[in-house]
């Protein structure tokens, strides 16, 4: 899987304008090389350049990692002493030769502190976004990448269930959440989450990215419950709708519209339809209902071994999305002091259409006082 | 709190080369303003100027977060289409008026991503790390910082005492995580942990970052776990070390030897103490035991917001510790394919010494069959 996988790098990056490309720790380099660095202090990149063995700057306590790699790899570690450092990254650029060559990055997920030590150990050497050429390379998911997709989903939906009941009245936003993920773990999901839930109550839902706090659930309070998990690095993103005890009319209302706007959102996608058409499909149903400015976000992201990535349900993005792709789709009305709702779900494409890996129910749980 | 934060930064700024500061999502940016973003592939910077209002580019739909904040501060906000995004910035840019100026950035956090606007929006600005100035705003914690810190020592101690009944013959690395990161939630630990815990069994231990997996506790076998919690953003990493059953001499030894090495260590800082003197008192126990060479890592770093962060305890390193500086002490042994042994603490610099917020048993624990 990596040999292929490295195989289309490399002739991507041949058929490109680049003369190599620059990969630090992320969900690339874990693509292209199967190793998983964390982004720290201690900067590591990989030099890839076509039909060459891939150099790697790295930290000598990482050593023993990058010596199991089913390829040829040329490291280039360096000490505790910061001397060194310049040192390993200027003979990985000598030894990688890409000196005046334009090399790509992630935007991303390159830093400053990685690009001055590249910088200073290059001369003439222009360093440019690589993220088409990226994204075109990750962008169909592999039957492999379409099973644990699955399995992240299935994980994430059975640790929401197994968390329902405790959603009562008199419960916080943090203690919710923390019961949540518990129960992910619990379900097999990797330690690391994509994203620490969204668990926002009442008011609360009307800002897409709540954190949780210390509000409690009260009687008739609706609860949006945005949630994840991973499974061996690829990520399931949703969002479901509650409320504890009889939810107000205004709340029954947007949820129904967006769920409308969901439903029309994953009956629209399909191989060939631009990504801006799904985004008009969800959006339409939204300013129908006398919503349109309370819609304040695109429609959904691609996602895999980001939780974010290409491609983007955006109105200005005429993207065609393919047979392979998974994204999610997530329509919202923010009522800013009020309530919002949202409804998310992952979706890939087939060779005639959309299916949703998400099953759960869409429709608002009412869950008992 | 943030008020005096600011005043601190803008005079740091007009004592130093720079004409601005540049945050981005981030510890620094949350110490500065009390603003939580998160890095994503929506760019948000703060442009900080002396005696000015903050200037924040972000996207539109985290604007109602941005609004509650108790200082002055100006909006740039763009929406989903992507030619918004270039115009808020060149806007920001022409209202901080940073246009020829040398801007310090933190090369850890800032990306090419927002780089790359920043330069798109500017002529003649130079953009440089300004590191030591922000480490020098953040290196002193004062009284509140210090009681979050405890308080996430305590959250890590009580997780991993709840934990250790669960470390058992047959039960794997990974279900001793996932626990261990449920009991760390249930502690009260802040959703975002720090790093996922290391649970590394047997020969595991011998590399310092493994990731817990499918190796399981067998008899005699020594269970390493390296852990931490956040509280209110600030961070606790410990290390502590386990056998199930009898382990072998050279466990025991290796084990006795990093304790003996990390009580040197603890006993050598204080104020005026250069950080490479403690890194050479834990080093020397350790050499003179004849491992010198498998400790492959430098003493111990700063915590506080970050994880790893200022100062860092490295032998090339002779920065002065002084009150209110909070640092990990933990040395270790790594006899690769056999066994390790780390032992860490987390200290603070008092007027007079050091005295370490973590106080479960260094010595290695044998847990029943």
């Amino acid at each position: 899987m990596i040999a292929s996988r490295q195989e289309r790098l490399f002739s991507a990056i041949s058929d490109s304008s680049f003369g190599a490309l620059v990969l630090n720790p992320g969900p690339t380099l874990t693509y292209a090389t199967g190793l998983d660095f964390h982004l720290m202090e201690r900067p590591v990149v990989a030099i890839v350049v076509p039909g060459k063995p891939i150099v790697l700057v790295l930290p000598e306590l990482e050593v023993s990692r990058a010596e199991t790699t089913p390829f040829e790899v040329k490291l280039f570690p360096y000490g505790e002493k910061l001397s060194t450092w310049e040192k390993a990254f200027s003979n990985a650029c000598r030894f990688a030769a890409i000196d005046g060559l334009r090399v790509g990055v992630e935007p991303r997920w390159i830093r400053f502190l990685e690009l001055s030590f590249l910088q200073n150990a290059t001369t003439h050497t222009v360093f440019e976004s690589a993220e088409t050429l990226i994204d075109e390379l990750r962008l169909r998911k592999d039957k492999t990448e379409m099973k644990l997709t699955l399995k992240a989903v299935k994980i994430a939906e059975a640790a929401l269930t197994a968390t329902v009941p405790s959603i009562r009245v008199g419960v916080t936003e943090k203690e919710i959440a923390s019961t949540l993920m518990g129960n992910l773990l619990a379900a097999g999901a990797d330690a690391e989450l994509p994203f620490s839930p969204i668990v926002a109550v009442g008011p609360n839902s009307a800002d897409p990215h709540a954190v949780p706090g210390q509000s409690k659930v009260g009687k008739g309070d609706v609860v949006l419950i945005d949630w994840g998990a991973r499974h061996e690095g690829y990520v399931a993103d949703l969002t479901r709708m509650f409320a504890v005890g009889e939810p107000s009319d205004t709340v029954r209302n947007i949820v129904e519209i967006v769920h409308k706007a969901n439903r029309a959102g994953r009956a629209s996608a399909g191989p060939g339809v631009h990504a801006s058409a799904v985004d008009k499909a969800t959006r339409s149903v939204i300013e129908n209902a006398g919503y349109g400015d309370r819609f304040i976000h695109r429609t959904g992201h691609g996602i895999g071994l980001e939780v974010h990535e290409s491609p983007y349900l955006r109105d200005d993005n005429d993207f065609p999305l393919d047979a392979g792709m998974t994204f999610t789709i997530e329509p919202g009305i923010y009522l800013n002091g009020e309530a919002g709702a949202r409804i998310e779900d992952d979706m890939f494409i087939t060779a005639d259409g959309a299916e949703s890996f998400s099953t759960l129910p869409r429709e608002i749980q009412i869950l008992p006082l």
